[in-house]
């Protein structure tokens, strides 16, 4: 399947290289594709170094480039610059895609503990679907660290849940399959439309404390009843 | 124990009554605590039969009676209404003590789903304890539903979270020993400071999707990892 994945940050390399692996054909988009060889933030691998571990299934291309060659559109960008790389990607290489919103609207620039930059009566999820109305935004992946991401089955023998938020009855069900196709996710919850994505953005302040708290990024919510 | 209540409606009645039965010596306040007979809101049982239920270790007096009567006192109105709760309740009447907050900033004069009238930045646990500084305010219970409060092995045996925001770690391994002894709880995560309770707080708009989405308030979160 062709996949486009924006953001070349720990996410974007996860996502896209995991699929990559798994015989996809993945283009990462990002803001200087020419500039492949140093480290940025979190990063552990160059670009160069991830276009390398990808057997040539994986390559490192623009925005634009990566939103036109996907049949499927992952933001995976930081969610401060969501907005603006998608507008780069160009909203006629997204209409009528399934965009799988990973994005936290997360904001470092008053120090740790993180802020949001938008909660309660509005969420970056929904801010993405009123700007781009004819992309089918599924927002899912964005309550757990990029290693669990792609490999739930780490912590508890996979036994947690996502939760899933869109407009889009058939663009979730597919999603849906996806994750359980992709990375072996079992148990998923549809909240509802993009709204319920405040949910699930909001839990982001509670996460962090937590990542203090157990140190470690490696823990995920179980829904217990 | 000597133990007050501030609030009336379902969670402090399910606290307070739980905690009368157990042989505790409580105080439930409330605004009006001459109109015993009638129910509100979501409440299933008057106050004179949550009286009548307690065999005569309850009593229903005003915030300000139940906040002198108590070793430790229980903020269990709604968000909307604390901060003039523990206005009326006296802030001599609270100092020195350690106030369990159970409320949620949850506002739903907009309509369903709720919004937080205060997050992301500040939290209602923050507002307390900086109205009220000489009072030891544990955030704690909040996130899961009043009968979930006082009886956790209800879901999944009981293996699920809580989690407790606070200054001082005194208090804070106090109401641990009193969540475990009175309620049952084994699992409580100390998150850190007061601040922390943004997180917890900011959990609720998932929390409400949830109930939705589940169609029952009887669940809560395990952290697994």
């Amino acid at each position: 399947m062709k996949v486009g994945v924006l953001g070349s940050g720990v996410v974007g390399q996860t996502l896209g290289g995991h699929l990559a692996r798994q015989g996809h054909d993945v283009v990462l988009g990002t803001r200087s594709p020419d500039e492949l060889g140093g480290k940025r933030g979190l990063e552990q691998t160059s670009l160069q170094e991830w276009v390398d571990g990808t057997d040539g299934r994986g390559r490192v291309e623009s925005f634009e480039a990566a939103a036109r060659h996907g049949e499927v559109v992952i933001n995976a960008t930081a969610g401060t610059g969501s907005l603006d790389a998608l507008r780069i990607a160009g909203e006629q290489n997204l209409a009528g895609k399934i965009l799988i919103d990973v994005s936290n609207p997360l904001d470092f620039s008053r120090g740790m503990p993180p802020t949001l930059t938008v909660s309660n009566t509005d969420s970056l999820g929904e801010q993405i679907q009123r700007a781009f109305p004819e992309c089918r935004v599924v927002k899912a992946l964005n309550t757990v660290t990029a290693a669990l991401m792609v490999d739930p089955i780490r912590v508890g023998g996979g036994d947690h849940h996502l939760f899933i938020s869109g407009n889009d009855d058939e663009a979730k069900r597919q999603v849906t399959g996806w994750l359980q196709g992709w990375f072996g996710w079992r148990h998923v919850i549809d909240l509802g439309d993009i709204t319920t994505a405040r949910g699930t953005e909001m839990v982001l302040p509670l996460w962090v404390r937590l990542l203090s708290t157990l140190g470690t990024p490696m823990f995920n919510f179980r829904v217990v009843q």
